[in-house]
C-alpha cells in the first residue's frame, strides 16, 4: 500500500481531531477528550505552536466510504533532560485499524525520530497503557526500554481544583 | 527564612548545574548526568529556549561556608495533551538538604503551577521514582494523582542506538 508521512496542516485538524477520539476510544477513555479541532489549530499552528504533527496519507484509491485519505497521525513536540538534554515527545500516535500491519506506525514514529534528531534530541519519550499489549510489544521490539519497569519512574499529575489551589499558594514576589 | 522565587538567568546556569548533580545524586543515578552548565546555558537561554527555570533564593546571611545563595531550582516547559490542551511539565524540583521544610519546594512548584496556568494550562506533570517516598508523600498531600497506579501509563524510551535505528528507518518522502 502506497502511503506518504507529511507535516500536517491546519486543514488537517479535523481529521486530527476525529483520531484523537479513536485512539481515546481503543484506550477507554473517550470521556477524556476536550479538545477541538479549532483549539487544536490555535494551539498547533500559530506564532509559538505547543506541538507538531505529522500525518499519514494514502492516495485516493484507497479512500473508504467515509472518506478519510488521512490514516493515521503523530503527534510531538520538544522536552529536555538535565541529565542528557533535548528530547521529544511523542503524545500520540496512532493508525486507523484497517490502515494497520502496513508500516504506517513506524514510518510516523520514525520520522519523528528523524526530526528529533535533526533538532540534536537524544531521546524519543512517549507513555503506554500497561495493558496494552500490542502497543507495547511494537515498541520494544523496535528497542524502546519500559522506565516505569526498568527504574520505577511514575507519572504525577495535578489538574483541575489541585491544580488552582497549588497556583494560589505561590509567592507574590 | 527568608527566601524568594525568581526566573533564572544565564549566571545561575553553575548553580542549577551543581543541583542537578545533587539531585542525581538522590536519585541513584549520578552517571547518568551528561550536560555541563554551558550547555544549559545555551538550551535555556537563547531565542528558541527548551526549558524555562525557577531559582530560590536566600538572603547573604543564610550563605554557607560553600559561598551558595541559590538553594533550590524547578526546571520545566510546555508539553500537550490530545485530551485536554495545553501543559505544563516539570522535569526537576530541587531543594538542598539544610533549606527543605521551610516551605521552599512548595513555592518553586506553586510558581511553575501559576506561571502555567498564565499560559492557560490545565494540567502540571512530572515524574517521580517509585521508591522516593519522601516525594511522592509531598506531592499526594499537596493534590497530585499517580497516574501509573491509577491508569497504567508506563514511560518509554528511544534512545542511543535505538533511536539512531529508528531514525535510519524513516521514509524519504
Amino acid at each position: 500500500m502506497d502511503f506518504i508521512i507529511r507535516a500536517a496542516t491546519p486543514g488537517d485538524c479535523k481529521d486530527i481531531s476525529r483520531m484523537i477520539m479513536e485512539l481515546a476510544v481503543y484506550e477507554n477513555m473517550p470521556d477524556q477528550v476536550k479538545i477541538s479541532h479549532e483549539v487544536l489549530e490555535q494551539d498547533g499552528f500559530s506564532k509559538n505552536p505547543f506541538f507538531q504533527c505529522l500525518v499519514a496519507e494514502v492516495p485516493e484509491q484507497y479512500r473508504r466510504t467515509e472518506g478519510y485519505t488521512v490514516v493515521g497521525y503523530a503527534l510531538f513536540f520538544y522536552t529536555y533532560s538535565t541529565w542528557k538534554g533535548r528530547s521529544v515527545y511523542m503524545e500520540d500516535l496512532y493508525v486507523m485499524p484497517e490502515f494497520r500491519g502496513k508500516g504506517v506506525g513506524t514510518a510516523l514514529m520514525s520520522k519523528v525520530a528523524q526530526v528529533g534528531k535533526e533538532q540534536r534530541c537524544v531521546r524519543l519519550q512517549f507513555s503506554v497503557l500497561n495493558w496494552n499489549t500490542p502497543s507495547l510489544d511494537f515498541y520494544k521490539a523496535k528497542g524502546a526500554q519500559d522506565l516505569t519497569d526498568s527504574e520505577g519512574w511514575h507519572v504525577l499529575r495535578f489538574d483541575g481544583e489541585a491544580l488552582d489551589k497549588l497556583a494560589q499558594e505561590a509567592p507574590k514576589n
